[in-house]
């Protein structure tokens, strides 16, 4: 059997990349890092377990792609440019874990080497499967938004085509026969934005990914910036896919409450919001949604005009598997 | 049932902390620090799950300092100065986890108040028990030994009394009916060794942490620089509580292949070796142990002068477990 050693040498180090930053990576007691001047170091821990952060039959490909995703999403949020990562995996006891690991490596490495993203440590441990994965960038001094700056006025946004990955796991446990490709892509592989979040740098005054739903996430900023938020319900983007997988409201469950999409929600001051061009040379769509007012919370408008509270009950793990 | 965003807001926020280097700690998408000038960042995660790697028995107090030290004993070994930390809890579903988390959120505190250490971010999920923490510091350019860097000539140490910890659950294994409390607080109270470590800096030539055991650790070193460890048996610290946990046969095997000590085994160039009244200013005793020559490995002379190779087999959870 292999040991910790062994193993941290052949799978860990693969993970390993160059980076003139770098001092101390993989094989030491810490890794050591240099930040560059005038920069914040920001960092996001997350963990996925079997079963309660994602089905049982992810190949380990997608999980290693998605532990990594996670991270990047957050990374995002912040305006940080990524930049090194340490994986703490917990394996079931039982044969060589070889062809798993190589398979969760592989997966790992493909979105790792888009951002150029180097893994300075980690750790293996003996136990029921779980990939605890921290992320850390950076970004210039004041650039970062974080949650709590949106104002009355601004413009709420969000990119992509939230409720995807939700559509694909309700798919999934329906046991339907074909779960469709492109929202099952969506659910084992998201895309974390990170040019946008770069793109977001001292123009954003909030923002947050919503991997936790976008009426959940939305409220973390209204509550955060002590404001309201008003989504229009027929602003919100409804992709092809999303529109053929579920009826309507099906599919606005899914936008409003679904999880896992890894998208951005982010407010624009109003003189910004109304010339998007910077936005329009991204690989992203961005939807203007709504707008912050003087709250409470999120509120959601529907066509005839009738407005309605909406819970942020969201995407509870937690919650929902105690 | 609470949420995980109540068990981060009522109980992580407990191990936040103002320092004036934390721009954003809990509650967003990542947390964001600054580093001094001239410094890199040091980073180490460990994951530690029940029954592998503390006995079940463990109370939750223990528990949370432990899961920290073991992290704080990385940075000193590094010659970091302590600053956050980030938790990733994963807590088996059942009732109310608050008495629980009260006792962890306690015993880590205590720990993370010593050092000035803020908990800046975590994660809750759902599982089987299980901690992992990233701990992060910060130690001047050019200043950290590191495991490599160990010369034939320097003179070998070690902290404290390394081996009682391996006595204590050795005691508690066989169902000792009093396991002796210096020895229980050893192994389930760990005090990393970060005054030591800050002042090696820049004059140790290699530093690694003993958690898995002199000799394995030791032939860390040796493997890292590319050079021996010759280490002397008479040499070995032996406390009087060790003396008395068992015969000789025992307390050397504990000595040199117990785990959980978290003592820092170093190397100091010859001309340094000789006045080590900078050390003797610190509150843990320093013993030279041996001497670096060309090696190969780590091999151990007994009082007859017979020189015999010393596997590492050390502590190998992984290996253990399987």
């Amino acid at each position: 059997m292999p040991s910790e050693f062994d193993l941290i040498d052949h799978y860990l180090r693969r993970l390993g990349r160059e980076r003139p930053d770098i001092v101390q990576g993989i094989g030491d007691d810490c890794a050591r890092v240099t930040i560059p001047a005038g920069h914040e170091l920001a960092v996001s821990i997350d963990t996925l377990v079997a079963g309660v952060h994602f089905p049982e039959i992810t190949s380990p490909e997608d999980l290693g792609w998605k532990s990594l995703a996670c991270g990047l999403s957050d990374l995002a949020a912040a305006g940080a440019e990524p930049a090194w990562a340490t994986l703490a995996l917990t394996l079931p006891r039982g044969p060589d874990p070889g062809a798993w690991l190589d398979a969760f490596v592989h997966g790992f490495g493909e979105l790792a080497e888009r951002y150029g993203v180097a893994v300075v440590g980690g750790d293996f441990t003996a136990g029921p499967l779980a990939v605890t994965v921290q992320v850390a960038g950076h970004v210039p001094v004041g650039q970062a938004a974080g949650r709590g700056g949106a104002h009355s006025g601004d413009h709420v946004f969000v990119s992509g085509s939230p409720g995807e990955a939700a559509a694909a796991l309700a798919q999934l446990q329906c046991g339907a026969p074909d779960v469709d490709p492109h929202l099952y892509a969506r659910l084992s592989r998201p895309v974390p934005r990170v040019a946008l979040g770069l793109a977001l740098r001292g123009r954003a005054t909030a923002c947050i990914d919503i991997s936790d739903g976008l009426a959940s996430d939305a409220g973390h900023i209204a509550a955060a910036g002590g404001v309201g938020i008003l989504l229009e319900e027929q602003r919100l983007p409804v992709s092809p896919a999303l529109a053929a997988a579920g009826e309507t409201d099906a599919v606005r469950e899914w936008i409003l409450h679904g999880g896992d999409d890894y998208e951005l929600c982010f407010t624009l001051p109003a003189e910004l919001a109304g010339e998007t061009g910077w936005l329009e040379a991204l690989d992203v769509t961005v939807t203007p949604i709504g707008m912050v007012d003087d709250g409470p919370d999120v509120r959601l408008r529907d066509e005839s005009g009738r407005i309605e509270p909406v819970s942020g009950h969201g995407y509870r793990h937690f919650d929902d598997e105690r």
